[in-house]
């Protein structure tokens, strides 16, 4: 390199800390001042910073976006599953989105370089947790399952908070990892660990919808294509082009770069050009990495690299 | 979008902050009690932090890397500066890296998506500060230079300390931008902004060193090739490959990705391959995010689609 590549150099400050999501969902779209209630909840802790909400009123459902330090997530996580547990009735409760309880579902994903096996212990940590304080009955779910019935959220939730009023005391299928086999007016609460969720979405310069369903088709998991990967086409505002619009629900295991890649492919068999890549919200700083460590072939590259995580994780870990 | 995509979307919260770069170079890479002491200055500021430090003793020259909010970082700036003022005379230093003072250059980057022009206030801030309070000379360069002759910092240390010392009392070209038009022990010191500079090698598998730099000829500004690119030839451990080794000086101007591509080709013409490609030390967001962008056809993307640059604005900002 061209200046001081021969230099000594020490490493940066030895107080550094994992960094973790936590995205809790809720039973509650409508009513402004109980979202507003647990979003306090969760912002009540030094250390963890709500970066989103999101709320949907058909869905009658709100989904935060928390993230930071392991601990203060953890305990955001907690205060805000409390203050759903006293608001939120699922006996009264109506929407078209499936759920078992109050505070629904509570991920916890890693961020950075942290290991899954972290948020794996968090979940775990939370979820009994739930279960003592709050007599709630906990599901560990994703890669925190104890078994694999119980691994994703559409198997755990079928039949929903009604079928687990009716069940759960004589059914021991539905016997929770934590807490009371008995179920109150909050409900139930899977608690678990999963990779970073992004959604991204890929525009393709025809108008022809066939087109975008047969790549969607060819692509995702369901249908035999790439691994941890959802895909649906639409239409969008501008009818000269339509779009592959997707769920990369493990990057590690199909990066966009792939994902791109292959669309670009199966389109030019169609004849049609991609115009252009979208997110949807943020994506993880190893996600992007990754584009990069692919397509300029690095042999090492991760979200170290980049200054900025380098000095959350500094800042946070004092 | 397969979910949630409908849905009322609430900003996060109202405060977060810039975030900024210095790394400033001190004229002493020899007596660890010194370094100490200028690396305990600025790390006594809240809100700073000190992320590498290297230190050359043939150079006998030292680099922190801080980061944080501007005005933290501008103070960390300061108090180093002003450490070194006390500990460093430059009339009994000797090294072989070029140099006009005892801080020698003192540059300001802006890191995630924030302004070249808050930098460039910055130096301004710091370089009145230091001419003020401290009594030295101080030349504003880069994007914060006031006359094209002080942009470029070679240009500015022509002569060195030494050439100050006898002709700056007399020679009106070298009147300093702030602070006395004299000079003591701790020489002056030059304040600017810059891009970010990203440390960026190639390797190519071949031994033939030649190719190596008939491709770093064809690829650096210098000798008329891509702007803000600077290049070398090396050979490395590995005797069966060759290395393009690389300071990228503005990656809005002359991405990684652009890089890249221009030495794929210009391999594949000699008939090689490009092994892998290896950052040294940490490259700011924005670069890896550019590359991102570029190879995946993004509309629009930026440091700000990163989750942990957002989280790290947000618990700065608090």
């Amino acid at each position: 390199m061209v200046q001081c590549r021969s230099m000594v150099s020490r490493p940066g400050p030895a107080s550094s800390t994992a960094l973790v999501e936590c995205v809790p969902n809720f039973s509650e779209g409508q009513r402004p001042e109980v979202m507003d209630a647990i979003q306090s909840a969760a912002e009540s802790v030094h250390g963890a910073m709500v970066l989103d909400r999101h709320a949907d009123a058909v869905h009658n459902r709100m989904v935060l976006t928390i993230a930071g330090s392991p601990g203060p997530v953890a305990e955001a996580a907690f205060r805000a599953t409390a203050r759903a547990a006293t608001l939120i009735d699922l006996t009264s409760h109506r929407g078209v989105h499936p759920r078992i309880g109050a505070t629904d579902v509570v991920p916890f994903v890693p961020l950075g370089t942290t290991d899954m096996q972290l948020c794996v212990e968090l979940a775990v940590r939370v979820g009994r947790r739930i279960a003592t304080e709050l007599e709630l009955p906990v599901y560990l779910y994703g890669e925190a399952a104890r078994t694999p019935a119980r691994r994703r959220l559409p198997d755990l939730r079928r039949g929903e908070f009604e079928r687990l009023q009716a069940d759960l005391p004589t059914n021991p299928h539905l016997v929770p990892d934590f807490g009371p086999a008995r179920i109150g007016p909050a409900g139930a609460t899977a608690v678990g660990a999963r990779p970073p969720l992004i959604a991204y979405n890929v525009t393709l310069a025809t108008s022809d919808l066939s087109i975008a369903r047969k790549i969607s088709r060819g692509i995702r998991e369901s249908s035999g294509g790439l691994p941890a990967v959802q895909a649906r086409a639409f239409r969008t505002a501008d009818p000269n082009v339509v779009q592959v619009s997707m769920n990369l629900l493990d990057t590690r295991r199909t990066s966009m770069a792939l994902v791109f890649e292959r669309i670009r492919e199966a389109a030019a068999q169609h004849g049609v050009d991609v115009l252009e890549s979208e997110l949807v919200g943020m994506a993880p700083a190893e996600a992007l990495v990754e584009v990069v460590r692919q397509t300029l072939r690095f042999g090492q590259l991760d979200a170290n690299a980049i200054l900025e995580t380098r000095l959350l994780e500094n800042v946070l870990g004092r």
